[in-house]
């Protein structure tokens, strides 16, 4: 993590921590919000991208990048290839929304789309890669660089913190909340890292309270950064070892999160980055002390922010 | 504008600077967004209420404070007349947003409503003030302390940013504008301070152009901060000798700016917070080198809100 903060170093941004006064007083504690949503493609998958693109060899450089993502990984890799002169290109489902697939393509990408009820988005990224001898595949998640980037930003706030009691971040496959569990426990052992998922794709806590790993099969949840099916070969174990807990959230609450974070705080969070917020509001976590939240992206379409709060 | 900044340091927020790589592209110019829509109570309007209600007397503090305003210098008003222990009693007209309504009401102030139909709110203030013998009239605009207050902000821009080519300030009443300007001649002369309004609430650009006093009566344009009827005493011979022009813009592109700041940045941004942007994206502000635009404020129906960015 340490080695990828200098490598993103002038590349991603060093966002910003807001406070809120509402959100104190509601959660009973100290919160502090890392704000991903400002980050460079408006998510913190920027950071594994960037990290990842950057240790690649002269060869794989060549033959281009290849890479799966509902959403903000596809932007992150997009913008991180153009960044380092290199082509990339995307596999998407059909399902992703549509801010996330236009601002993809405008970052130059080519986006091979597939459907994700009968197709599975590693084989086709693979498929792609085979016919490009050389081309790297840096998947969303499950990756050693990837994860070690997504840790950045907890190593950002835990240093201007002053200290935290606790991190609250979102899982979907998990490289955000290992990269976080991995620089939160190098750098504060006694601070609870605890994992937000959705009540609808709850594989992460299922997996956790059962040491097996579980799956889910395209969760209906609103987090749509959180619809991937299941932890990695890698994030699954640095959740067992370094996660402290895991909590679950309903559609409802994190619609309520989204709408609070809208009317209080005057910041546009997707549902997934609105996660630990949710959990803090429904006191699905009760912490102490001084909590840091990763709000992790403010990517959403139009129509569905409009839903949530016009409703 | 010196002496409010020491006034209301540790109350008011020093807002952060934002910039959007999308923006500039598109403005041909380095945009530097100055986010009052982080401010307490959501907008700019804070300040000058802090820096008006520090400087009361004894007489003035037992007997209250009285402010009328369609919002955000309401909400200004309740929050600094708390955190000083005072009484605040705020005439709101009927047609205020409700978001705006209920956060002053939050904040412990006494709301009057009135009819901006058939009343005229000052006179409704002055009456509730005479009733209270040394009780302090907060006007909106036109006040020299209200008018320092509001300056504070383009202060902390021009000292962060370096210089500027260029200063974009919404106006309403004028506080904020000609607040700007004063800071801005006395630390840059050189640069260009230009006022932004709604071609629907046009009156300060007609009475900048024809230097007699113009008005609006209740003009329908959807950034709501803007619906004063006039530039005040004070503000109309400020905006005449320190600002270097006027410009306006379409109700389309205001509501075509709180969407991009919405898409590109991020960040929730009223309508009337949204003018700036706006002049920068039609083009009737061509920039060259570095501007600075005060995004005045977030307060923002999620009603409103919805339409705007599900449209």
């Amino acid at each position: 993590v340490l080695a990828a903060r200098e490598r993103i170093a002038g590349h991603a941004h060093r966002t910003p921590i807001h406070r809120s006064r509402a959100l104190d007083e509601r959660a009973g504690a100290e919160v502090l919000l890392k704000c991903e949503n400002f980050q460079r493609v408006g998510a913190f998958k920027f950071r594994g991208a960037y990290n990842a693109i950057s240790k690649l060899g002269p060869a794989e450089r060549a033959a281009g990048i290849v890479a799966f993502s509902s959403g903000n990984h596809a932007q992150g890799v997009a913008l991180a290839a153009r960044l380092h002169g290199l082509r990339a290109t995307i596999v998407m489902p059909t399902t992703a929304p549509a801010a996330k697939r236009d601002a993809t393509a405008g970052y130059g990408a080519e986006i091979v789309p597939y459907d994700p009820r009968s197709a599975d988005r590693e084989e086709v990224a693979r498929g792609i890669a085979r016919e490009r001898p050389g081309a790297a595949v840096i998947p969303p998640y499950d990756h050693p660089d990837v994860i070690a980037g997504q840790g950045t930003a907890a190593l950002e706030l835990i240093e201007e913190s002053g200290g935290l009691d606790a991190l609250l971040a979102p899982c979907g496959g998990g490289g955000l909340l290992s990269g976080s569990a991995i620089a939160t426990k190098h750098l504060l052992p006694r601070c609870r890292v605890i994992g937000v998922e959705p009540e609808l794709a709850d594989d992460a806590t299922r997996s956790f309270r059962s040491k097996t790993l579980q799956t889910v099969h395209n969760p209906p949840t609103i987090a749509d950064g959180t619809r991937t099916p299941s932890l990695g070969k890698l994030t699954f174990p640095l959740v067992l070892s370094l996660v402290d807990d895991m909590v679950t959230v309903s559609e409802e609450a994190i619609i309520a999160a989204v709408r609070f974070l809208f009317e209080r705080t005057k910041m546009v969070v997707e549902p997934s980055g609105a996660l630990g917020v949710a959990a803090l509001l429904t006191g699905a976590v009760r912490p102490s002390g001084r909590v840091g939240v990763i709000l992790s992206g403010g990517n959403v379409d139009g129509s569905t922010f409009a839903a949530i709060v016009g409703g």
